[in-house]
């Protein structure tokens, strides 16, 4: 079932999902919607654009890590289709209650803000007044308290009801922490011009999924979750933030404004001390952000005393707040963190901009003190805290900064591209914008096809591409279905897919069907992108990429506009 | 001849002009050279854009208002293909050293500005740190100084050396001053990247144009300057402020940021009133900005003792800084003028910008003190001051406006497109964005086909966009042969300039031969769009344009985005 709320008549429809989206969750109906039913070229904070919230196709299922939630919209920051997921319980609550898409439309006349409660017994838009201007902390334990504990919420901070163009959106994990977000693209902004604060999921009436084939559903996820036990021992032990000694070996830790590779200061950041820190001060090393995950990379940050600050610093919020502005102090960074998770906005779009303002010369690499007072101008919704909530390319571009890490408007994630060129690639071609949760190309990572599963092939300048282009459409896959990218975008993700889907539903879904479903999922998105002005022709790194080499390694981009037009087109 | 300029190398070569562009001057040329040889996605202030500057194809000649220059590039405003002209003296200099385009590309390493000095031995590049920083006036002041009175100035202010996208380029006019701007698009930005502060051109020794039938010429040019002292009589008199009444009495004069179309006090802003001012303090009520113009729109704007503030006070500047931001002080707005001029940047997206922040609140509309105090904002580069020199889209877009009158990122000019449709057609169309000078649609003004010469045909929707179309291709012909717009770009126009071409160049273009030229020319601009990312797909006017009916006559915008789109593709 869709639900439709059309917050101008507020009105709310209940619908069968057409025939037609049957195979599409998550991003592949946030996508499909958006291109079916938005105009590209609307405003986006305007009544034409679309909020679209979805649970993956395995939403809900005891599938692991299956419990992703896509939140689609025309995006604020890229100005082209968005959809960005995160963990948290909203999506598997979601899935329980049957439904397959919140689709928010329209917009109040009224200033104030609403609430949208969801049960069994459909959705009711209630006044939310009192939660005007409070971060997601305050608003969540204020709507726990209200109705209940075990409720799921979504919801956006004070930059979201600003409409900041880099504002994220909140999901609530297992403790209730609004910690969990869709941070990219400013999903955030686009629910605060809905007027929605937020999002109440109360799932109590329902049952469990069902199953056409429960014992071969159980069957194979079970064999797969001993398996990611195993083989994901080393997220399950650092977290994300174990990535960070790897890349910062590998030359392409972005720092000082992805102005070198290597951080002197890595040692101070990397997940062997943010693990060693967490136990001494009885947080949280391991940790799951949702019913299901057995990979655990979460954690529960906490201070000196032992008071919890943030769940979970993750790698791209230390590199990019951190080594990226110049900053070795991890508890500085768990308080940024906090206040991003609090003020509802992307960590990594944040580090970026700061870094882009460093570069300019508004303040130096490394100090803190100015960094906090530029949090008290976003705060105070200055013109400066204004400026920084549009992110690093248009704070970029007023400063008049020639060397901002952003790809369609969007900055890069904590590889840089010179370093890692297949998630370069990515960057430079994903519809997404500068994103590596597209297709991120660690070492290591294979695709699907003979060529891509070439040692020797992905490493030549054409491989680069293909690998890229492979691990986009296999962690499309991913996003469609709910499943958390740390499962791995890979062949054998792919079979799971099959046997799981098909037991789930009683289809008979394959490997080849399930690749050319994402890359129709990807094509809606190139065609809607087309239609908005992010044509697949411009697809490309900023210039400096190719032309500065990155220090001490010396790696250039070197990937040619020409290779990266149309990699989707027609295929 | 074309003369590039290389700024990376300081190379400067001269080139045959290529057969394929012979009849290709102004804009014509300017948008050919940039299709064929800039990459449409390459950073805007980086060394792949090219700044070019062309004279018309019938510049220098005796042909009435035939010296404007065109100056084109990729623009830092839209983002896509611009071409800005501009009166003075500079292409008819230009013209007569044989020189059909300056090609200017690459980028210095160095940080230091430099000069070009073109003469008939070609093109030097000179040092010009002693100008850095200096406004229009001063530099133009000390140029003429060094290099003598009779030299033609193409020069940026500050704002151009700074990289503000909204930044003009400025040309002497016969008096030397440095009044007359190719002010939209941010050429002065590309200037500036380019490092290069002035052109200095300097035909001293040349001859004048000759004329394969200098009979035919001269006839045809006599007989048709002669109509224009009579027909254009209104602009002799009241310059263009003379349509101000008739704007206003039409009701859509932007008056306080585009939220009503009469402005109370338009009889203190509108011509009669200026030319009587003028004549009171001895100003001069019509000029002339360049050699052979026989309409001499042009003003020279005195203050009470009589000192020269500002040439030429325009009805655009005091339309979007005058009613557009709740002015009524005419010495006021002549001021802001005299700022715009000097510090090189467009008065009509400055008019657009504060009445954006007056939106917002950031200060009340008719707030002169304020405004002044912006104003100091820009010249001190602050953070304020920068984001201002961005233009009114990023202003809007930081301070959460939804009401930002700009196409393409570039702010429209003073018609209401509600009340004026098919300038509204145009700005919504073009392929340089908000900008009446693609092709403005006054009353009165009809079509070259039969079907847009019927004047109840132009009243219907389809009439109104087929009409747009027509006077954006007639336009697009007088931008190409170096026309005034006010010689009317009409069917006559269009037959005078074929009888000129031919005379002038013993060639044998027909009427219909000069449409298709012009097409083909709007056609080039249209794929550099496309590949810019500004495809005609997504032509169209802000959504407040559709929704919010002008005050007091109720007029909408009501061309749907679908009849907006590719009205020139495939034609």
């Amino acid at each position: 079932m869709l639900i439709r709320i059309n917050m101008s008549t507020k009105e709310v429809v209940k619908e069968i999902l057409p025939e037609k989206y049957f195979f599409l969750g998550g991003r592949g109906l946030t996508s499909r919607l958006l291109l079916d039913e938005v105009d590209p070229s609307c405003e986006v904070l305007g009544p034409q654009n679309k909020l679209v919230i979805a649970p993956g196709l395995l939403g809900g299922t005891a599938a692991p890590c299956s419990g992703r939630i896509s939140i689609g919209a025309k995006s604020p920051l890229t100005g082209g289709i968005k959809e960005s997921n995160g963990g948290g319980i909203a999506a598997r609550k979601l899935a329980k209650l049957g439904i397959r898409a919140l689709v928010i439309e329209g917009q109040p006349q009224e200033d104030n803000f609403f609430l949208l409660k969801v049960t069994n017994d459909g959705v009711e838009i209630l006044p939310a007044d009192e939660l005007e201007g409070l971060g997601n902390y305050e608003t969540v334990k204020i709507l726990l308290g209200k109705y209940g504990d075990k409720n799921g919420i979504i919801s956006i901070g004070p930059a979201g009801e600003r409409g900041y163009s880099t504002a994220s959106v909140a999901i609530t994990d297992m403790e209730g922490i609004p910690c969990r977000h869709c941070g990219r693209g400013g999903m955030g902004a686009v629910m605060g011009s809905k007027k929605i604060k937020a999002i109440v999921i109360d799932d109590s009436n329902t049952t469990n999924i069902t199953y056409k084939d429960e014992k071969t559903f159980k069957e194979v996820s079970r064999e797969w979750a001993r398996e990611l036990v195993v083989t994901r021992k080393t997220l399950t032990d650092y977290g994300t933030a174990g990535n960070l000694s790897l890349i910062n070996t590998l030359g392409c830790l972005p720092t000082r404004n992805f102005s070198c590779g290597v951080f002197e200061d890595a040692e101070k950041l990397c997940g062997e001390k943010l693990r060693e820190i967490i136990q001494t001060r009885n947080g949280k090393a391991s940790h799951a952000c949702q019913q299901g995950c057995v990979i655990r990379c979460s954690n529960i940050f906490t201070d000196a005393d032992g008071k919890v600050v943030t769940s979970s610093l993750e790698y791209e919020t230390i590199a990019l707040l951190g080594s990226n502005c110049g900053i070795s102090d991890i508890d500085f960074i768990a308080k940024l963190d906090r206040f991003c998770d609090d003020f509802g906005i992307d960590t990594m779009e944040l580090g970026a901009t700061i870094g882009v303002m460093m570069e300019a010369g508004v303040l130096n690499f490394g100090d803190q003190k100015k960094m906090m007072s530029l949090i008290d101008e976003m705060k105070n919704d200055t013109l400066i805290g204004k400026m920084m909530g549009q992110g690093a390319t248009l704070t970029g571009k007023v400063l008049g900064v020639r060397r901002i890490p952003a790809v369609k408007g969007q900055s890069l994630a904590a590889y840089d591209p010179r370093g890692l060129k297949s998630t370069g690639v990515t960057y430079a071609t994903s519809t997404m914008g500068g994103d590596h949760t597209a297709g991120n190309c660690l070492p290591g990572r294979l695709g699907y096809r003979p060529k891509t599963k070439d040692q020797e092939f992905i490493k030549t300048k054409e491989g680069i591409v293909e690998l890229s282009k492979d691990v986009q459409i296999m962690t499309t896959l991913c996003d469609i279905c709910g499943f958390c990218f740390f499962v791995g975008p890979t062949p054998d993700t792919v079979d799971r897919v099959a046997k799981l889907v098909n037991a789930r539903w009683g289809t008979t879904i394959t490997f080849d069907d399930l690749i050319e479903l994402s890359k129709q999922v990807i094509n809606t998105e190139v065609e809607f992108n087309e239609r908005a002005g992010l044509p697949q022709t411009l697809n490309g790194l900023p210039e400096f990429f190719y032309t500065e080499k990155l220090s001490p390694q010396n790696y250039i981009f070197d990937i040619s506009k020409t290779k990266l037009k149309n990699i989707f087109k027609n295929d």
